[in-house]
């Protein structure tokens, strides 16, 4: 299922294949986040012509809508949103504790209120893995307690130890042999909980992790910290997957310490905010400074949108609230990311993927916000 | 630069050729609308794709927002907007009786507010076509005097005054001889006026002549009877636009007295509405009756979304306000005109225009809104 082709001399960043019933992933990836069941603004055929493999959907947001009876009916995902490559579902763990209004977490499983319309909704391992199955995904995910940030010491104890029991069912649960599960990390900013829950979960022998709870609020270095406990906890030919993750910066020093999958709204929702990558940092397109720069986005950009508009008419189009502004930033700004994450592989087979790191911090700062 | 290639035995209804700079157009056509330089929510490659021809450009909006010496340094609209087919702006007046603040209306022109930021402009024949110069559209309009609906004899009589005087003015002005000026026939719904117009307007001998002041609130019928006072009293030989029409009946009807072009927000804006044109009527694809209808929103229909996406899906995107939904739907009421166009020019061809007006009355009723 996955195979790692090479290994940077220099750092633990590894460059690998991701064998799919839909496809092959080149690895390190990053996916763009399609949470319902489409990535915002982009069609399908657009998303394969900026060079996406690989597509992450969430579990909660389609078993709230359409329902997972209408995505399985309708012959799956994949059928479902024509999108005929690899896709991965998270396993709505992490929606729920973050957008439901949370009524209560039992060692069995979680009773929470739909965000949409209050319902009462109980989610279990089981029932993730069955919604997940129905759905019918490349790369499924175990039902995790996320705990949020920051969280007293026994609230993620006792996160883990969910995590744990609930990673165990969920294997007993899944049904599919089509379908990967993988197993999650949690254990919040505590090093030596994020080690228990690596040898917890690891111990069930997944054919692939993840590292979840991250991206929560907690500062880049913590963020950082976390990989860097768990990463060499993890068997050495198994996929590792940072949940959530990340900024350029953070795909970069993440993919240093051995990481191979990333999903983030971030480069999406930045596109619609106005905010576009370039190398030199985010391009604030909406600026004074735009209004008669009839140059590309970012020159050298072979993107469609690069290649036919200029950031004045860019500047145009978000200022009045234009689809297509949306569209086409969208496009540039999963572009960057394709070519970012293309540069990182080209990086490892090159054993420079250190330099890479050292340069990149001057070239994309992090985003203030 | 316009040829009447064939014209139905039965009826006024003709196929006809338009020779543009940036382009062959054929007629009956009909011009998605790009308001601010973008037809909502599709990119260029989309509507080569549904086999559109030429767009149409608001001159009001585009001198706003952002600003005429904006686009002109682009290098004009069509590479502003990355459009390299025909284009046509229409002369900022509708939009200036419509949505501005209108302050004053004198022999000279008008003096409006903004209706984005309150600013005060002047617009007069002189100015409207040195806009429109600096755009660069394929055809530009005289600037008219569009009166409202209901408006008294009186006012109507003016406005035709004022049109046949700024359209001798906007001649005078015109400056691009690789641009082509059409002349606008108004007169409200007073058949009388209608006549007067089109003689004054006529008599200036422009190359091709729009009808102006439909679709602004009067009835079907009372609009028919317009373009079947007006049709008669336009040169064979030159190209006849409808402005601001409209919906697929009112093609069908318009054709048939021997209109060449139209335009309107309809197809587009509905598509935003979740209201999909199909042979047999009006979607209303947001209904709980698609939920779980998994086949394609128009049998036999060869556009990008009925290929790939089913109603269910379709429904899915609009209740959950995704981008890609209003993409979708724009895609297929695009395409769905543009079929509609091409079967017109055939039973043109065939010399059986009635017979599809006939039958078309019952396959697509009037959307009853």
């Amino acid at each position: 299922m996955f195979t790692v082709l090479h290994t940077d001399p220099n750092c633990a960043g590894r460059v690998g294949r991701l064998e799919l019933p839909h496809g092959l992933v080149d690895t390190p990836a990053f996916l763009p986040v399609g949470t319902q069941g489409t990535v915002k603004g982009v069609t399908p055929a657009q998303l394969r012509d900026v060079g996406a493999q690989m597509l992450l959907a969430n579990t909660y947001h389609l078993a709230l809508r359409p329902g997972e009876d209408v995505v399985e009916q309708a012959g799956g995902l994949n059928k479902f949103m024509a999108w005929d490559g690899p896709l991965l579902t998270d396993s709505g763990g992490y929606q729920v504790f973050s957008l439901a209004e949370l009524n209560r977490v039992d060692e069995d499983g979680v009773t929470f209120r739909s965000h949409i319309d209050g319902d009462e909704i109980r989610l279990t391992p089981e029932r993730s893995i069955a919604i997940q199955n129905a759905l019918g995904a490349d790369v499924i995910m175990a039902f995790d307690d996320c705990a949020p940030y920051p969280a007293p010491r026994d609230k993620v104890e006792v996160a883990v130890e969910h995590t744990r029991r609930w990673a165990e069912r969920s294997l007993a649960a899944h049904r599919r042999e089509d379908q990967v599960l993988l197993g999650i990390v949690q254990g919040g900013i505590y090093e030596d909980l994020r080690r228990r829950s690596a040898a917890g979960i690891t111990a069930l022998g997944f054919p692939g992790y993840a590292i979840g709870g991250v991206s929560v609020g907690e500062s880049p270095e913590e963020m950082r910290t976390v990989a860097a406990t768990v990463c060499p906890l993890l068997p050495e030919d198994r996929i590792r997957y940072l949940m959530g993750v990340g900024e350029p910066v953070d795909l970069v020093d993440m993919v240093v310490l051995g990481v191979d999958l990333f999903d983030c709204v971030t480069p999406t929702r930045h596109a619609r905010n106005a905010s576009l990558y370039i190398e030199g940092g985010l391009v604030k397109i909406r600026n004074q400074r735009y209004r008669k720069d009839f140059g590309p986005l970012e020159v050298g950009c072979d993107c469609y949108t690069c290649q036919n508009f200029s950031r004045a008419y860019l500047r145009h189009l978000y200022l009045r609230g234009e689809i297509l502004a949306s569209v086409l930033g969208t496009i540039h700004n999963l572009t960057f990311y394709q070519r970012l994450t293309a540069s990182l592989r080209q990086a490892v087979r090159d054993g420079t993927l250190l330099e890479l790191q050292r340069t990149y911090r001057q070239k994309i700062p992090r985003d203030p916000r």
